[in-house]
């Protein structure tokens, strides 16, 4: 089992207090978690490389160097993988508002996939930060769908509504499998 | 419908031929396969990303170039995906041996990885393109982990009494959902 450096277990009120204070690391949170849930053959859910593009790559002393590239754009989200069997993917945004989440943080091309993997029977989702707050949520994408018809942020009020509360626990740190769970339950597709 | 540049319907044996002549480029193929899925809203079935890590960055001129940057080892497979709900993973290789395809084409971890998606669950498979035969196949990973007991490649004859031809055919190229429809019935799960 790996576990992240330093960390030692807390209550929740001190974690959503450091939480705010160092501004949580979505994307470090989401990895750990990720790998706590490989380790225990729970799901496979992995992060996808950074799109980039070698334009020169240097061969000479026995490897290969990239020598000049660029960052390309992502295509699809941050996450996909399995999990009981379905196909899971999903987007990972932080905010600093304390009230709303701005909707131009997520590609309007990444909103499109995850409206896909719904209609193709996959579970997908926006996993929302709020760091000021220490809270992350999980938002659906019908959910994300629904309030995208009449605004261009997404209330804080209709996030505690429509969305659900993840977990914050020493392992796995964001426990979203979880409200994965209650998801599933509520297709009673387990 | 995007369409590969200069593609013209021929038979079968023609196709094959060509297949042959010009080497096979496996990845090519599954690639405008998968595109043509996607846009038949059939299955999302992406290649990932080659990793790559960015050592030094120029941040002049407004966009972000990679200066320095190093190729990462892959620590899954090659492709991933959706399709009925369901959660797909598989590895994609060529071998130029008309008798038989050597398992140290695939890199240990990488069957580890399709051995850990059937246990939760998930469809894996390899798909194996014998460029000189103009001949592609998918095996699936219980076959593979059957034939390692006893050997260190895996001889064509049993690809082919334990795996699945995949037709090729002008859309989608490589029609390999078709032979993933067969295994979903053999498990009853459509």
């Amino acid at each position: 089992m790996k576990y992240p450096n330093g960390i030692i277990k807390k209550n929740i009120h001190q974690q959503n207090t450091d939480y705010a204070n160092r501004g949580m690391d979505l994307e470090y949170e989401i990895n750990i978690s990720n790998d706590y849930y490989k380790e225990q053959n729970m799901a496979l859910i992995y992060k996808k490389a950074t799109p980039m593009k070698a334009t020169k790559i240097n061969y000479s002393n026995n490897k290969k160097q990239i020598t000049e590239g660029f960052f390309e754009i992502a295509s699809t989200t941050d996450y996909n993988g399995l999990y009981k069997g379905k196909y899971i993917d999903f987007e990972a945004k932080t905010t600093n508002s304390t009230t709303s989440f701005p909707l131009s943080n997520i590609h309007q091309h990444q909103l499109e996939h995850l409206k896909k993997v719904n209609e193709l029977g996959g579970i997908s989702f926006v996993i929302i930060a709020f760091t000021k707050l220490g809270q992350t949520f999980l938002l659906t994408t019908e959910k994300i769908f629904d309030i995208m018809k009449d605004r261009k942020s997404i209330p804080l009020a209709y996030v505690k509504q429509h969305g659900y509360l993840i977990e914050q626990k020493f392992m796995p740190r964001l426990d979203y499998l979880l409200i994965v769970d209650q998801l599933l339950e509520e297709k009673n597709e387990i």
